[in-house]
């Protein structure tokens, strides 16, 4: 008979773009805030559609060890012409980057978390810096255990060293950590350093007008439809 | 006329053994309990006097990078025969170690540090692993908005790296952030990177029968009796 998952696993490791925050809302919301002119649905997908290559270029050494503020930055510069505002000063770049820093969460993540933190660890394992997370948490009320970032490994996932980092660092087995995102891929990569992997349905992840399947697939541990009934199946 | 600092500082960085915890107390209470036979004051002093030239043999390159858990396992080994107990097991050692990570607060930390979140970030910076700073401020209630250890910069206190790796996790000038420590080699390590300084009185910190001098020093910015003190002078 195999132990209920929740006696074994002792740390929630969660993937924040998209798993805890709406990155896609929130950057919608502050581009069409700023410049009504701009197609802002466009412009978020856009911005975010950089972030993958621009990580590529870290991983495969293109580019020396750079953190996702700064990534963000070099994408954003990028883009700008195509949605005509080649003309922004150096502060309001600065400025509009910072939005990263103040996405909201999904209305039950807050509440999620809490619940699942009586019994777990919570922690984040996200490609955002440490500064960024810090941020994020305490405009939004996350109440993360620990902030741990690609930043700390100086790796990004999917690299296993952040996987396997996060076992490290609390001293466990990777089968006593359990990687809670919105990603296929992402759970893969923790899957394959032997850790357990919950997928969270985050539909509109990419906007309301784009829906996203998040049909459950067997390879995962676990499916929730959200953090809060992720705390239910784990009796918190 | 100078801008008052709570309008300059946003990152207040904690030293925690001794400054927001009684390591002294704590181990000697565990020792005591486990050990009746031995001089439990005596030990708590021997663990911690090997603490300073095992980070030495680190700093120095004649040890490899060597988290504090690791080394308090060594300097636990070593003193063990002195203490009459040096046939404690294995599993027993390894526990006795993780006396570290369930030391209790002093008892203005947790009020203290929780009112000085409301107006700056809140942030470990010692030289404990991430993985013991996480457990005991879960244990303890310290509501911290980052773990930030000498493990995130593989260099310990007073390592320049430490003090201004924290304004560079947080984008910010070394003087936007403040060490608040009990320990005037630490505030030091911190002035001399641009930081500014809060000494906190820890007169117990060395045991009730060993007080220290805790009299203020020009060169620290502020000086406080306890966390709660200094919230009141930062009008929290």
């Amino acid at each position: 008979m195999h132990k209920p998952i929740q006696d074994s696993v002792q740390v929630l490791a969660f993937d924040v773009f998209g798993t805890v925050v709406d990155w896609h809302g929130s950057i919608q919301r502050e581009v069409a805030h700023r410049f009504p002119e701009v197609d802002a649905h466009a412009f978020a997908l856009a911005w975010r559609a950089g972030y993958v290559p621009a990580m590529e270029r870290v991983r495969k050494g293109e580019l020396g060890w750079t953190l996702i503020d700064d990534l963000h930055r070099m994408i954003l510069d990028g883009l700008l012409p195509r949605f005509g505002l080649a003309h922004l000063s150096e502060a309001d770049r600065r400025s509009l980057n910072r939005v990263w820093h103040a996405l909201d969460p999904w209305p039950d993540s807050v509440e999620g978390i809490q619940r699942l933190k009586s019994r777990f660890t919570v922690t984040t394992l996200s490609n955002g810096n440490i500064g960024l997370l810090t941020r994020m948490a305490k405009r939004a009320g996350l109440p993360w255990d620990c902030v741990l970032s690609a930043e700390v490994f100086r790796a990004y996932k999917p690299d296993p060293a952040t996987y396997l980092g996060v076992a490290r660092v609390f001293d466990l087995e990777p089968s006593q950590v359990m990687l809670v995102a919105a990603h296929h891929d992402d759970l893969a990569g923790a899957r394959a350093c032997g850790l357990r992997t919950a997928y969270i349905e985050r539909p509109h992840e990419n906007g309301q007008a784009n829906p996203k399947d998040v049909s459950p697939r067997p390879e995962n541990d676990m499916h929730a439809a959200s953090l809060m009934a992720l705390a239910d199946q784990l009796g918190c």
